[in-house]
């Protein structure tokens, strides 16, 4: 459990990641892409970008690494930060896929055309669902103790999957909204090209150091002492008798 | 362990993906963007997607299933197969970016200036390390065991981090190829670019497969029994003594 003591450097290094990848965006749309409104024009998409940008990848991600943060907290306290932080995600995101959605529709452009869209697309109603489900399944009790260690797992593995669906989809954005504006001069390493570029690898580590810090054996929550208890109990019935040591 | 009868369902699954993604990426760059050649033209260019696809991506996925495919093999012959796979992964990913270089000096078009070649050839060169790196720590006796067991999580979590940096990057040459071909009749939903988009789900789809076979828990090997006896001995001496039965 040695390796626990650099946890807290992990999760700083994540905080600084997703905040300059949110303070990225806002200056690449804000400086270089003409600011921000809410009237249909290329104003109104630069909304997106930063509301998916906050919303699906760096409050998404601090949902995911609640349970690694806060390691003495109550089990259902941790959930409902998890549930909450997950909600914002959810709202902040259905702003940011208004706003594109708005701007098509002004701008007489079809709806979901492109990969970006169909990826974003699925990783959104997928979250939606995972939501819900999480909802159901973890913070009322709703289901019997035996569906929900059935869907823990999948709940685990969809949640980072979907960070990285999330992640992607950012990163198909990106280079859609720089073919789409800088064409002509992106294959010259203008610095909107440059910045943007690097905010595809910042995205990439932050889900990286992210995904790292919640499947890293050792920073795992030490279960509470009941459950010890029951997990050796039920390991002994599966495993037959332990063998005695030499 | 009820659960591991689904396995061969999973990986026959996962294989019918990759075929499919080798099959699509030949037909879109065979029938729609003129063939293959190797002179510096744009059929030069075309080899590219192919080669990553079938390399960086298909045989890459492969390589990584092997360990739950052949469940009975000795470890060494796995890690035998496992590094061959990899090696001809290496080799075929190679030849699609010398493909994709020489297309560029021809053209006169910049080399690495997109989101998409700074995330391949970050994937590329990361793998091409990990590839060494599991030789001398694996395959050949040249560090210890300590060494070795600190290095096995790292490369089993870089190893399923570069397979989804390798679809993610597919997904972005998707989309580059998309937007610097049929930038104009891309939103009117032709059937290249749904083709391509529906390439580029698949690719996902298949990641994912891959992803859920070697992370669910009762897919893993079996430790053979010297190795269980060992662990669960280890866990006695950590954990203290083992409550006895109600």
């Amino acid at each position: 459990m040695g390796g626990l003591r650099t946890l807290p450097w992990y999760v700083a290094g994540s905080q600084v990641l997703g905040v300059a990848c949110v303070v990225i965006t806002g200056v690449w749309m804000g400086h270089y892409r003409g600011g921000y409104a809410w009237d249909g024009s290329a104003q109104e998409f630069n909304v997106h970008p930063l509301c998916m940008v906050l919303g699906l990848v760096f409050l998404y991600g601090d949902a995911v690494l609640v349970y690694r943060v806060f390691r003495n907290e109550t089990k259902r306290s941790m959930k409902i930060l998890h549930a909450l932080l997950h909600m914002m995600a959810l709202i902040i995101s259905i702003v940011g896929l208004v706003a594109v959605f708005d701007f098509h529709s002004s701008a007489k452009i079809s709806h979901m055309y492109s990969l970006h869209s169909w990826c974003g697309m699925l990783t959104f109603v997928l979250f939606f669902i995972q939501w819900l489900l999480g909802l159901g399944f973890f913070l009322f009790p709703w289901v019997s103790a035996q569906l929900r260690s059935w869907y823990l797992p999948l709940h685990v593995f969809f949640g980072l999957l979907l960070l990285t669906m999330s992640v992607g989809s950012c990163l198909l954005g990106i280079t859609e909204k720089l073919l789409f504006s800088i064409m002509e001069t992106y294959s010259r390493f203008t610095g909107e090209g440059v910045l943007a570029n690097t905010l595809g690898l910042l995205l990439v580590c932050f889900g990286v150091m992210v995904g790292y810090v919640v499947t890293r054996e050792d920073f795992r929550r030490p279960p509470n002492p009941e459950e010890a208890a029951l997990s050796v109990h039920f390991k002994t019935l599966s495993e037959g008798e332990i063998p005695s040591s030499p």
